[in-house]
């Protein structure tokens, strides 16, 4: 499963237009090359046209906006739908401020995307700007299981129907889906929310992986997905045969897992269901 | 001892508004989730004081200060001072520009700290806007040794007294006072001053630590700064077991010990007085 | 050989003035105190100045520049020109854009440079501002082999005796030159370039020698090239020792490996050629 797309990283090497935060940012850049693709980081206004074009996708993350860098993110989301170019959302904390919800939407108004990725919190908000987000995390009461995944997996078709965008909910459970085709997604490590960035790590990943595959977005993200929560297990496995590791050795080995991944252990370690 | 304070970060998960620097702030954010707290980094004028509400505490860190985020901590600070937030300043390289100095300045002026940390240059730059720094580093000519001891606690004191802050000194010896009681933690190792960021992590640290603990700003930052410096100790002798390691390493290994410390492996290393 | 720079970087600390990129700073920063120097990052047109006159040298890297942060990089080379402070640029991604061609023409004419640093395709757009950059990165065709070495040390001789700046071309091979003699250092692993900021990570490097060697800037510079790639070599030894480590193992080990390299060592690897 998933063998043509991520081949297609590792062979394209896609070149990866990044504006996005200054927390999380390095460990974006590292897991891009971690996984066969290149990042470049650029958020002037003067130059993200001329960045964008050089770039095969583009990712938009909101997690440090400011009024400079939120210009620089609609100018470049235009010019990289003028090139037929993969955008991404990242909503970074949508619904914390109304400057981050307002935003996204303005953003949403004036650049079509193709991947929208979030926790369940911040894909709620981006629905239906009104869901409470506690921060850059998920609310508690959100967070999907067994009990309320066919609500959330509605939400995100419904989503995926009016905005044309594939979207990903991430947590214990991801949903992927282009709102015909849901990819359930069981993999993953609870210790993954102790550590900054997962999720923007992963959205810099899908990046990577729809630069290289912009005829299968869908499965191109299921892959990205799969990809990152994957090497949040096999980090976990190596963790538990050390001794006295943490959190930062964690996200170490979480990066390290990605960059020597192959298609025979993602499928090993695959535990998926297509809908 | 500080069992309290020290389960009420785990039990009461704090969301801490950092508006800090943009060399640390990956490491910033980390250790806040290490010890069991939740970061949100946002520096936006249109956003701080909303972000700031949802937050427990707001940590104002001024390493790579511009004249935009001078406003956005002004603005977040008053707002945490109107809903009785504790608020933590790093006054990072004040003394080494007019800039910092005046900020420092300025932002005692409009806010109330509940805690005010630096090395010994720059509290006694604070204190009366007279020492030499020498950028972001402490001089040598202050290191806090027995000699000075005295001297120092003294002035950690009187600026206490007069900011109604609790001071922190951090060096070979750690110095926390509210001005009438006063923590000397003799824990940590000189291998921190090897790597950038253990002063900005340990007063995001305090962020955590205050934004659980409310009514006990002392002991809560006390026992903030002995984590440290017993992660710091901890995370040497971690070194010491393997062959070959170096800085970068002892980094990883800090935040590791962060993550996995209780309280039980606190008091066992702790070296403290209290006068 | 190189003893000399090498332990005045280590006996004399120099403290290295940064302006630079937010994806690659920490690193930095890190690297710099990993070999016995002090690094501050500071950006702010009202303090760059103040901060540059306590430094001994001055890196400006223009990984993520903006209208901004231009304007400080000129302001704080002009003064360190005034301080006789060696400045260092790092001139990345140069030819990606208008806007960085235009800011290297510009901070060329209004700065003079001890030290340029980039990789073939960085050099050449310096040189001629003609070639194609792929992002960040070095175009394939263009990278340094035995067959067009001679070439590239040309054009990298050339422009040191134009701009009477030490060039650095780092690849496969890395060329050092101050235009009459010429350092060829073999060193190195192709992995570095797996791992976001060697580069930089190396121009912050050179600004710690060049701090603590204003009089030898060529071999200082040979020599922050040399533990570079060596280290990368090392580094790359240790992780075939340990089971299943990737690139971010990886760059946590080349800072380990730069904070405890010794002279000695050093010597033991480097393969050089002087011409």
């Amino acid at each position: 499963m998933f063998e043509n797309v991520f081949n297609n990283v590792k062979t394209k090497k896609p070149l990866v237009h990044n504006i996005t935060n200054y927390v999380t940012v390095n460990d974006c850049a590292n897991m891009i090359l971690a996984t066969g693709a290149s990042p470049i980081m650029a958020d002037d206004i003067n130059e993200v046209e001329e960045i964008t074009s050089i770039c095969q996708s583009l990712v938009i993350n909101i997690g440090t906006l400011n009024e400079r860098t939120v210009k620089s993110m609609i100018k470049a989301g235009i010019k990289a739908n003028e090139l037929d170019h993969p955008v991404i959302l990242d909503p970074v904390g949508i619904g914390a401020s109304n400057l981050r919800t307002e935003t996204v939407q303005q953003l949403m108004k004036k650049v079509s995307f193709s991947v929208i990725r979030g926790n369940i919190s911040e894909i709620k908000a981006v629905y239906d700007n009104s869901a409470t987000t506690k921060g850059v995390d998920a609310d508690e009461s959100d967070l999907i299981s067994l009990d309320n995944m066919d609500s959330a997996i509605d939400m995100a078709k419904r989503l995926s129907l009016k905005t044309s965008a594939v979207v990903v909910i991430t947590g214990v459970i991801d949903i992927v889906t282009d709102g015909n085709m849901t990819y359930i997604i069981k993999n993953g490590n609870p210790m993954m929310s102790n550590i900054t960035g997962t999720g923007c790590m992963l959205t810099a990943l899908i990046g990577g992986y729809c630069g290289a595959n912009y005829d299968y977005i869908l499965d191109a993200t299921a892959c990205a997905v799969a990809s990152m929560s994957i090497a949040g297990e096999l980090a976990y496995k190596r963790l538990q045969d050390t001794n006295n590791y943490g959190t930062s050795s964690y996200r170490t080995f979480i990066i390290d897992e990605i960059s020597h991944m192959s298609i025979e252990s993602l499928n090993k370690e695959l535990k998926v269901e297509a809908r």
